[in-house]
């Protein structure tokens, strides 16, 4: 059985957030859909081990942020591939708050803002059943960011909560060794006036590309403060592909 | 508040089939989510109206039919658009049976043969939880249809079932006559070498936009067995735009 067809079903990209005790909360999300037309409900599944799934089964209330295909993917970084138990994911987002609780305003698509209805059980996620209470628009026609788009020109990769990674990164190793081989970078730089000598290099926390031939900068002549664009780890933390 | 936003929510195409007494019964649906990775399981809701809904709680197993961009569009029209208690879906669509469930094989992204676990009650809606048990897929590398191709480049509706429909469908009458006036589009015809004077042509059965500009034939000259090509019906249920 081919599990790998999994991969064309279609998806937006999303923020879901919620507020406690003065502290902000959320998590990336792909899998929201509209279910009832009148007085709309919405439904979306979030893993249990993510702290934000605690959080809105505490609060019953969340913010649904639609990214963009203009969204900095900075924001896909941080909020799908690290812990809001261990960091302010909102540090260094845009975002102001609707109804008391966090919406992200980098180019997005709209938020909503829902209330929660009912929690389904599905083994490893939760189903989050909500109606939606408010919404805000923007002006700018902006496209939503999809999934594809995500993976195919961002170059992204699944976070291994989301219902997706086995599908979606069969050939990443799960604790692969970060390997730091300057030596074989410099070597190359003596070849890089042919395409064929531009290297790849992998972020191996988010699994972004870095692609010296679309870049046109070698990867060790990035200065020592640059990060991933997509999760906002340093250079240390990529391997060639 | 602004419902409207809730049409930056992706989706894709899917056709959800099973099969009761030796009869084929399915619908159109673009609520699919994949929830858990292991082992993996899939959300999808449905109307409560559509029979299909009906025929799945007894059957409680079904098949999902990932459509592409070059699925023909009048597979949207027939699943969408007619129900299953008096069309035979199946008579002018290509399919096939897998596991003894009909699945669609016309440019399809691949199928999926999913066993009913839990049916979650929302208002007019039902959620569908299953396990997916079997899959299909093809070789071609085709395109995932989403919702957004569909409405922007085919330029179809929505279903009145669908839970898009009303933020979607908001300029659509609900009970518009229909009006076939070929005196007027005789007229226009003394006009037509001139850009303005190009009419469209709008199915009052699924929304279709026959655009005269675009296809170069007017749509007086069209023959009379020409039929819609997203769901099938005559030209006298096109009114003009």
């Amino acid at each position: 059985m081919d599990f790998k067809v999994l991969n064309n079903i279609s998806y937006g990209m999303y923020v879901v957030a919620t507020r406690d005790n003065d502290n902000n909360f959320g998590c990336f999300v792909n899998t929201v859909s509209q279910i009832t037309a009148e007085n709309p409900t919405i439904a979306l599944s979030i893993n249990k081990e993510n702290y934000t799934n605690e959080m809105i089964k505490k609060i019953k209330r969340f913010s649904v942020s639609i990214l963009s295909e203009k969204t900095n993917p900075s924001v896909i970084g941080t909020f799908g591939f690290f812990s809001s138990r261990d960091t302010d994911k909102f540090a260094n987002v845009k975002y102001e708050y609707m109804q008391d609780l966090p919406i992200l305003t980098d180019n997005m698509c709209g938020n909503l803002m829902c209330e929660l209805l009912e929690v389904v059980d599905v083994e490893t996620h939760d189903i989050f059943i909500a109606r939606v209470i408010d919404t805000k628009s923007y002006n700018e026609q902006l496209t939503p960011m999809t999934y594809k788009y995500y993976h195919e020109v961002i170059k992204g990769k699944a976070p291994k909560t989301a219902p997706t990674y086995k599908n979606l990164n069969e050939n990443i190793e799960e604790n692969e060794t970060v390997i730091n081989d300057n030596s074989k970078i410099q070597f190359e730089t003596e070849q890089i006036n042919t395409t064929s000598a531009y290297k790849k290099y992998r972020c191996t926390i988010c699994g972004h590309i870095y692609d010296e031939a679309v870049e046109k900068v070698r990867f060790c002549d990035l200065p020592d403060d640059w990060v991933c664009p997509i999760c906002g780890v340093g250079k240390e933390l990529f391997v060639e592909e």
